[in-house]
């Protein structure tokens, strides 16, 4: 079901601060650049080598979004691991069934145009978790 | 310098709890178990579809060691990622003039043979950043 790891979703105060670090560090380049209001971050996508895993960093747009809390309680760091899947809507349904808080029960809008599913951390270790569907196999 | 994101580690109270829930709810397999007592912890290793990328499990062998001190201040969760390289001491020497600090300053020994080196959160929002040459690759 999960084919591969997708992104590592970072928490961060200052999107271009952080941009910029990993940029530096690691020769990363953005390829995605979105704001989405919805989930209230801004957030840039940075591609690994191979294409199929990026580094996501999103800064909160305001203290009362779930980053924003995040960020607060936790400061910056990791925040979510997104893992890739063929069929998102196939995933949720498969896992429903198996004692595990979904916080979609449908799939929802995600990073470059992808199909996605977030499933609550209280059931996985502590780890809140994406399922993806990349928009080119969707 | 990056090829993908090789593994998350996931920091857990109970091993054999934390291997139980991924396999029942994602249909994940174990495909090594360590302990690595320079690094305090026992660990499985749970591969996902694309065989390039695992869910690393983590329970400290005693709460002095680096895990169990994450486990009581954060409690259970991500712990740190990991990312592929071609070759860990070239990435460490090119990132070792790039302003970061490195918790190894030489590769040493990871998890299923890997060559690994850590580098340090603080200057990498937040993120305990594994780098990884697999062991395949050397």
């Amino acid at each position: 079901m999960l084919l591969r790891i997708d992104h590592v979703g970072i928490a961060c105060h200052s999107l271009e601060a952080a941009i910029e670090r990993y940029e530096s560090v690691f020769g990363l380049s953005v390829v995605s650049r979105e704001t989405n209001s919805e989930q209230g971050v801004r957030e840039a996508m940075l591609a690994l080598a191979g294409e199929t895993s990026y580094v996501q960093l999103l800064e909160p747009l305001g203290p009362g979004t779930p980053v924003g809390k995040f960020l607060a309680r936790r400061g910056e760091g990791m925040h979510h691991v997104g893992y890739a899947v063929a069929d998102v809507a196939a995933a949720l349904a498969a896992i429903g069934g198996r004692d595990v808080r979904l916080i979609d029960s449908r799939p929802r809008h995600g990073s470059m145009g992808a199909s996605i599913a977030f499933l609550h951390p209280s059931d996985l270790g502590g780890v809140l978790t994406e399922l993806v569907q990349p928009c080119a196999a969707s």
